[in-house]
């Protein structure tokens, strides 16, 4: 281990708020937490002992800015997330901030002067695990926040967004002014693991992401008749359960079928399931089951929807209960911007990783910021392609990698264009 | 209406603590909680009203007793519970409780003295609703309470039974002393509505039970891999809920199929699902399905739940996943006594009312009674057979004639030998 990978072990630790990343428990930081502001709190330490200026906007979000010329120049940004699912991994999110501050690291020390203003920014919110919503943080920042809606929102314990966001000590009137406007970023670059293990199977080290699939998100609900599990006779039932059960083996079907059948991959799960009563002694009068389809074929995914719906009006003449299907989501997938794509191959390329292109099942922040600026993503491998879970896991070699990339990468944009090419990986080895 | 059947009504109300039968919402009076002792108290108010003795037992029951001799002589005794499922209905168990004091205000109106000691019990505790274990307050007069089996259990808000029984004012270490010797009782007679519908179908009126239909319960849980589900390919998961989907269906199919071949009646469902984590995001990682399967003949029941186990070892090796499966109950059906069923069938034949034999799917306090005492149970039909839900009805026209069989099965046990037959019935046209 040089110093600098040293330097990545232990913050990697200091941003997961743990003395060892072995913890059968992972780490749980839902939004907008006291776990989420202490991993903040740790953010913040970590950019001042490297020099950054660190400030919270509105929205929650912790920006950590190596000023090169005047505040309102526009920035070159970097970072990702520091919240968790319940009971997820170190690395999802915290790998992209860890990086990032890494190559600030490796440009401090080795002198480096940038011609324009650098941001690391950490991201509030980005795990739809507690409200059932993703990327609040970054929404806000790309002008995309729907307060109106995110208003009614609760957790499952009741809690609204809104009363959470104040007691993260946030003004929920003036959230929306975290926005930023075009001209205050120049770009963005997320790094992420790949939560997923295409790169591997290629036999790759490094993924560079084209686009990002987001969901088609479905919540089908059965109204059967709940009755006394002992007295009904078998032929006088109407449990929502049993019509509902096909459902689960016709999707998971259906969508492996899709993946045969079309150039691009899709995804499809039924992962949430909600029994009415949910007793031992009780038919079961209502299922409500959530919907999970991504693509980045957008056309695909869509098509998947329909025969979903379609089969769900044959279930519903088939077992005679009523089943209501709503699309709660159908967002379009998101392409990012191919000069920043072409830029991270180039430094990729120098650093001599094999890469590969891929799409991004996984939603992040970088879908909002793509919306509004020049964004990229890329992907480091995490072992296994296991992710929110205890077990998900990175190399420390592949943080090096990754935080060797966005330092050329940063190096690259904010400075003088005659500089050597990979000179991040030199200073790397000397380190 | 005659007086009898207003009073019906009016006490039908007083004992669900309601002004009107007719609520969307139904009624929820847990176990041990303060709305059980609500209904206990309308129970005692009653009672008193009827001039009946009442007194609290160290598990809960409440003993309303009509002394004809010394209290240490053997009663015969009739009742049933108060307390509900979350959003149940107002007659399961109150109906019994009902006709039993409506019993005693039609022989006392008409003078009757009887040679034995009566006593009308409310049992506590008789729904498994809460904590999963049901028949509490009659397991405990029977001598069959479990004390430290249910010292673990908690509902699931995490609090104790131990907890939930001190908040109703019993004392904990003292509970078991509920337990009656058998010399305390001479019989116990049970009225309940039949949540079934057999009674109709063959154009009776009253059923009269053989056996009490005690459950098999298994616990299958299924241990897959959670993982992201924009991220993962279908190739690549570990789905817990796809694993188990054909099971849903292979549990009701099996179940109709035994019905087809079997002379005895026999249902199984699975009742229960908790999916974890349950996220819209995260692929379902461990499942859990409760299966509740009933019949009279033990071994039928038996067989069927062997043949799930095997199903799940098939699923084990074709899905890859580990699926444990536990037997949580395994209990052996309860058979009335023919002696007091023979004498329920008499006075109903005398009263005119057609009736069948038939057996209970339900668990009842009553076979907890049959374990040392002879005993019996009637059924009186309710609408569609539906029940452990808000729109379980049961006519007041229904609810009379079980008040009149109990009445006259009272008046046999307890009063001169040659008395008239079908007394309550004529009182009954006279009120």
């Amino acid at each position: 281990m040089n110093e600098t990978t040293s330097w990545l072990s232990q913050k990697l630790k200091q941003l997961n708020v743990t003395d060892t990343m072995a913890t059968n428990e992972g780490f749980t930081r839902l939004s907008y937490t006291a776990e989420e502001a202490e991993a903040q709190q740790a953010f913040i330490t970590i950019s001042e002992e490297l020099g950054l200026d660190t400030h919270q906007d509105e929205a929650g979000n912790i920006w950590a800015m190596w000023q090169a010329g005047p505040e309102n120049n526009p920035a070159v940004a970097t970072g990702s997330h520091l919240d968790t699912v319940f009971k997820g991994g170190g690395y999802d999110g915290t790998a992209g901030v860890l990086c990032s501050l890494g190559a600030v690291k490796i440009l401090k020390e080795n002198g480096f002067q940038p011609k324009k203003n650098i941001a690391v920014v950490c991201f509030a919110s980005e795990e739809s695990a507690r409200f059932g919503v993703s990327t609040i943080g970054s929404k806000a920042v790309s002008g995309l926040l729907d307060k109106d809606q995110l208003e009614r929102i609760k957790d499952n314990e009741g809690t609204t967004i809104r009363k959470a966001v104040e007691s993260f000590g946030l003004d929920w009137s003036t959230i929306q002014q975290a926005e930023k406007q075009p001209g205050e970023l120049e770009s963005f670059v997320e790094l992420h693991i790949e939560q997923g293990t295409e790169i591997e199977d290629h036999g790759a080290e490094i993924g560079i992401v084209r686009g990002v699939a987001c969901p088609v998100r479905l919540k089908v609900t059965v109204h059967g008749m709940a009755n006394h599990t002992g007295t009904t006779p078998m032929d006088k039932r109407k449990d929502a359960l049993v019509a509902i059960a096909p459902f689960i083996t016709f999707v998971n079907e259906k969508a492996k079928l899709f993946n045969e059948s079309s150039n691009h991959k899709l995804v499809a799960t039924v992962s949430t399931m909600n029994l009415q009563p949910n007793y031992m002694n009780v038919i079961p009068g209502e299922v409500e089951v959530g919907v999970d389809i991504r693509s980045v074929d957008d056309a695909l995914k869509r098509e998947l929807a329909k025969e979903i719906i379609d089969y769900c009006k044959e279930l519903e003449i088939s077992s005679g209960m009523e089943i209501k299907v709503e699309t709660l989501v159908d967002n379009a997938s998101v392409f990012l911007n191919k000069d920043v794509k072409n830029k991270l191959e180039h430094v990729v390329d120098n650093l001599g990783y094999r890469s590969i292109p891929l799409d991004s099942g996984a939603g992040h922040d970088v879908m909002n910021l793509a919306k509004r600026w020049p964004s990229g993503l890329i992907f480091i491998p995490c072992k296994e392609g296991i992710s929110h879970h205890p077990t998900e896991y990175a190399s420390i070699a592949d943080l090096y990698k990754g935080t060797k990339i966005i330092a050329d990468y940063l190096r690259m944009e904010t400075g003088d264009e005659n500089e050597s090419n990979n000179w991040s990986d030199r200073t790397g080895r000397l380190s």
